[in-house]
């Protein structure tokens, strides 16, 4: 377990071992029972004082995080799904064949996706949590076309490895289809990912490092923070409102520290929904530009706006079409309108800026599957792809109403969320006394499962939030989920 | 451009810089014409003495990679393909409108596959650097028939994510075929990669970072020192002779540096193609136990080790089968006889190590392509996969001994190379004064393609050496290619 401190930085250095520990804990990399170091390892190790060493394990153990037994030790004490009410007896020693290997250190400072997953959800319990579109809303059909098509025009394909960019008639397919979308991005600007976790992923690994300072909007994707967590960055959460990422925060920072780069979902923020005004785009790009920072910019809902307020033609143009400098990188998702069964996704970059993510590409996996991408290729070339992509809209316009009105009539207006202007969640605030990862276990038993808000936190979690996917679930299985879970939270309201 | 120095390293500091500069020259990350820091910046910057500095700028010009001009500074002068004579316009001002992002500080410390991949070959040139299986000799039916079917049989699955350690039905499948091949791995020990590089990095990513040593065989696949590198761990080279890895030179390294891992690829070694005996296996794996080491396993060539001295039934068993600890991590691709088109490849390991590469990967990518896997189900479950492996081999040994024939006829003696005990590669060594990587240009010119050498190892490069890829040319172009590198070969010895 490596942990770096920041001395320069405004959050003491208690707070940030305290943060380590606590991340690594609720993410299960460190294990139930695990023995931490004792208060003099500790000081000696990261060069603390045994004060603040000290401090780090009474605070994580005033959390429920660990606990220490006079005369043993300190031990951790979090059990893995909080759904199962496992018998905790600690500190019985670990009966693992591998107990050598828990000696062997590593670099993950926390996980929490993996976390989430370990939890094992008997089938029966209808899910909130996985953010995708019921399949039966997705064009298999096209899909299943264009990769019949494939085996007939590219069979040599399956045999042959990609370039590490991807492969070029891909490429021109996905750039006219970007065009058609309003984004003008060209084949020389894209990069095939797995996904757009690969993106991000591939962007803090080449650009990001213990030290840096990385700025994200919060409440922000799981993954993203997972992925600047392991890049050993600072992060620095800068709050939304209803407008996007706020500027004057921003600014305010950068007052004080060089802030490298700023990760934002301006176009149906991942968890809240909101779109980022024209307005504020332009105002965050002359930030950028005025301080010399690199943007992030991840797009995969695009697709999924919401008339009235919004529709494709309304929309404000991603940044990267803004952006005049090259200091944009842009991540193009299809998981979340196409296809989550086939992870491509894209990352769009220039100059010397796209060359390092080539590189770091060809280091990380030389190339995502060329078959795949072949296979894709009548997809993106289908004039019905866009067609279907209007009626998923107005399938979507249908449930978001449908949640919308089921909530204002059945939930407790002291629970608040916000409008939805678009993608495929719905941000739920409960009374701020009131945790979400409490009712987990409650929500488990009575047959739905949803994400507690804690991971969309970079920091300090606040746990009075949770978030619902309500797309991804069968149209009969919908209703039945949003009642369960309107009466689990007008309970904990109102007990 | 992060560099980090280890002063505890019995290598100076100076070469140690010097090699940081020089990986990154020769991989085009730093561009031509770019300007380095000044002596005096990088002294500042690095904590090092002017001297130093000074030292390490004087050998970078002299290897020719930079150029330093009085009153102007020092500059990268090394052409991104040696193929191409660009003419060199140096210290011209680089005409980029990115021109800014030179500023930008990157964690990239080389990249050598990409390096490689952005010489541009006309298409006539016969490609003998690709480590694949030229298309008509793979099951290219047998795959489109799995696909097939899986359309019929698992529509959904292109509209569902993937769990992040892989689909159950999959890593079954996967299961059933190592066990096959008798390799007894279970579903629980298993992760889906993008191909073993991704494993690779996975592994490195986890458990190397700066001032961890991870030892691997040299000269070693150039992929695997790519993420090594960018893990920032330092990498301690070890010679191989007929029977693998030196464990002589590993106990004597032990004997003054904590080796936290060990690289090898015990059957059919990239880029020698040498198998490691049994007994040796078994004494590094007494090794690794005695000093509480782990050891990355990549097997990416067992199905490909040639008769009569090796054959499926006769080769020793893979390291994570003799390994009774825990300690191994098994890479297992099948881009080399099966599917390069499709980049599927297992990591397998136990115990928290699994836990954490499973955590990792989860980062990573939020996992491998759910309906990649459901498509070759059927045909890792086919038993004609079996027959197809066997006759596979009898067409590479076709192919071997006319490789042999070819070399022992043609090849000036002075030119070695080992005798093939299987994979799909030759290690070629050229008198110690002829440089490989100058023979690229003429290469080209007389119309081929092959790898040199010095990419294939960690530190400073041996240049005297190039790789070659016998299997991925067709019948006919493979003869016309060994008559090139022949008279090249003879040519530079013989002038």
């Amino acid at each position: 377990m490596h942990i770096v401190i920041d001395r320069s930085s405004k959050i003491s250095v208690k707070e940030q071992v305290r943060l380590e520990f606590a991340q690594r804990i609720r993410s299960g990399l460190l294990e139930n029972g695990f023995q931490l170091p004792s208060v003099r390892q500790l000081s000696a190790q990261l060069s603390i004082s045994l004060v603040t060493a000290h401090k780090v394990y009474n605070s994580l153990e005033i959390d429920g995080l660990i606990e220490s037994i006079r005369g043993k030790g300190s031990f951790v004490k979090y059990p893995k799904s909080l759904s199962t009410a496992v018998p905790q007896n600690i500190p019985q020693a670990i009966q693992n064949p591998f107990d050598w290997q828990l000696a062997i250190s590593d670099y993950l400072p926390r996980a929490s996706l993996w976390s989430q997953s370990a939890i094992r959800l008997s089938p029966e319990i209808l899910d909130l949590a996985t953010a995708s579109i019921h399949y039966t809303l997705l064009p298999l059909e096209l899909l299943q076309t264009s990769i019949k098509k494939s085996l007939q025009q590219y069979p040599h394909s399956l045999g042959i490895y990609s370039p590490y960019q991807g492969d070029s008639e891909f490429l021109s397919a996905i750039s006219n289809y970007l065009v058609a979308q309003k984004i003008p991005i060209h084949t020389h600007q894209l990069i095939v990912t797995n996904g757009t976790q690969q993106g991000m992923d591939l962007f803090a690994r080449t650009f990001l490092g213990p030290g840096d300072i990385v700025a994200m909007e919060v409440p922000c994707f799981p993954g993203t923070i997972d992925a600047f967590r392991l890049s050993h960055a600072t992060i620095q959460p800068v709050p939304i409102d209803h407008d996007g990422i706020r500027i004057d925060v921003l600014e305010d920072l950068s007052t004080h520290m060089k802030i490298k780069a700023i990760y934002t979902v301006p176009t149906c923020q991942n968890p809240t929904g909101s779109i980022m005004s024209l307005k504020r785009r332009m105002e965050l790009l002359e930030f950028a530009t005025n301080n010399n920072v690199l943007i992030l910019e991840d797009d995969p809902h695009r697709e999924l706006a919401l008339p009235p307020s919004q529709s494709l033609n309304k929309l404000p143009p991603p940044l990267k079409i803004l952006d005049q400098t090259g200091r944009v990188v842009y991540l193009k998702g299809f998981s979340k309108f196409l296809f989550p069964g086939l992870r491509l996704g894209i990352v769009a970059a220039d100059g010397t800026i796209f060359n390092r993510l080539l590189a770091i590409k060809s280091i990380a996996d030389l190339g995502s599957p060329l078959w795949l991408q072949k296979a894709l290729i009548a997809l993106f070339s289908n004039p019905q792809l866009l067609q279907y992509i209007k009626k998923l809209i107005q399938r979507l316009e249908y449930r978001s109403e449908l949640v919308t009105a089921k909530l204002s009539k059945d939930l407790n207006p002291l629970i608040r969320y916000q409008k939805k202007q678009g993608g495929m969640h719905l941000w739920l605030t409960l009374p701020y006394s009131i945790s979400a990862d409490n009712l987990i276990p409650i929500a488990h038993h009575q047959g739905i499962h949803f994400l507690p808000g804690s991971i969309f936190y970079p920091g300090e979690p606040e746990q009075n939030h949770l978030r619902i996917c309500w797309t991804n679930l069968s149209d009969d299985d919908l209703p039945k989920a949003l009642d369960i879970l309107c009466r689990i939270l007008n309970q904990s309201v109102n007990p």
